[in-house]
Formats: structure tokens, sequence, C-alpha cells
């Protein structure tokens, strides 16, 4: 599910090629709104940011049996401040050479990556710890 | 270090956004020349491709020792069959949903972190093996 803070929705069909036709996604108006929702339904809130209190998404740790939402901000300005104290946590994704930020279509599908490939590692390694248990 | 192959220089200027100015990088005619080069320098060759011989990224391992170079292919042909077989390895990132393919640019991305981060890993990985030995 992807929720989007947009003026309108032409920015969303230009960019999105037919995709938001058959991924779920919802226009809303407040950012603090869908973080509160999320959290209600057990999710843990996590936005992609470079901050001081970031940490390292590769130090970033995952249980398998927990629901993650990932908060990616607007190009340029990012996510606002206010937004960030709302999280769980911050991650940021190390950068390589000069350049001081990935498009957000990069950083989102790295992170996104990431997260799922981590949250993989951690269900086998459970299944590895239990089967040792026997 | 980038090869890219191109008609022309303008491409890539439109897209590097002054990136071109420092990150070093090559035009090149012939791909199977670079990869020639590249094994000559030690290289082990990946593609990131999506092909019946491909290898899910997530399981493919790497050596904190060895050198890599990664091939990724023009946006909607791919990377060239002849080019595929002179690669070492063909790896593919799973996809989730319906699209097809992603992003080059994102893709890359994807990938890049990932080798880095899992050629880390075994470095890691063998400092504690090493200490284990002691």
């Amino acid at each position: 599910m992807i929720y989007v803070i947009l003026d309108n929705g032409k920015e969303l069909a230009k960019t999105a090629l037919g995709a938001e036709g058959y991924v779920p996604w919802e226009k809303v108006k407040q950012t603090g709104d869908v973080i509160r929702r999320l959290k209600q339904e057990g999710f843990r809130v996590i936005a992609l940011e470079q901050d001081r209190r970031a940490i390292n998404i590769r130090d970033y740790r995952l249980r398998h049996s927990q629901k993650y939402a990932l908060i990616v901000g607007y190009e340029v300005r990012g996510i606002d401040k206010r937004i960030l104290s709302r999280c769980d946590k911050i991650i940021y994704i190390p950068m390589f050479g000069k350049k001081e930020s990935l498009n957000v279509s990069v950083a989102f599908g790295v992170a996104g990556y990431l997260l799922k490939f981590k949250k993989q590692t951690a269900k086998s390694k459970n299944i590895k710890q239990s089967s040792k248990i026997k």
C-alpha cells in the first residue's frame, strides 16, 4: 500500500506509468495522520532520511514477524523534522562519492529491497535457530 | 569507474547532473572489449539481467578479496545475448507485483548497494572466522 502526499494526481500518473492502476495507493493530506494510523495497525514506521539520529540501513535489524512502513520524502527538501520525530526509527543509505543524496526512486528501491532481504534473512535465521533447538 | 556505451555524450550529461565531472567514466564502442579488459585486470564480470541462467541477487555470494564489475543494459532491450554469454555470472533482482523490470538507475542502485553490503559482510565473516581459529 502506498500513501501519497500530492497536490494533484497528475505527477503520480506520469511517474507510475500505469502502475497506479493496480498498486493500491491513497492520496492523503497529512503524513502525521498516516503515521498514527499505521502505528495503530501495528506497523513500525521507519523514515529514510539523512539525519544525525539516523542509523546506517546496513546495521538496521528487522524482525521477521514485524510489519514495517517506510517513509520517503520530497526530493530536495526531504522529510519534515516534525514528521521525523514521530517515526519509530530513522535510517539512511550511506553515500559513496560526492553526491549528497540519491534520487528518491533509487533510494526507495535500495531501501525497499534491502529491508525485504533483511526480513527474509531474519526468517531463515529463525528457522535455523529453531531447528538447532530440536 | 564507469564504462558507457553511447552514441553521444549528451544523454550522459543530462542524466549525470554534474557527476560526469568527477566520477571517472569512459566512452567505449564495444562492450566485449571492456569485458576482456576487465577480466585481464582480475575482475569478475557480473551481468544484471533477467535470463533463464540468472541467479537471484539475494543468493549470490561474493568474496571479499575479489574485484567485481557490474554490467547493466539498455532499458527496454536489455543486455545483448552475446554479451551475457561472455560474463562470469548473470544475476537478477526478483520482482514483486506486476511490472516486469525496474528503471535501470533503480536496478543499478539496488544491485550496487546489495553487492557492496554483501562484500562487506563477507569481510566481517572472514574476520569472525579467523578470530575463532585463534
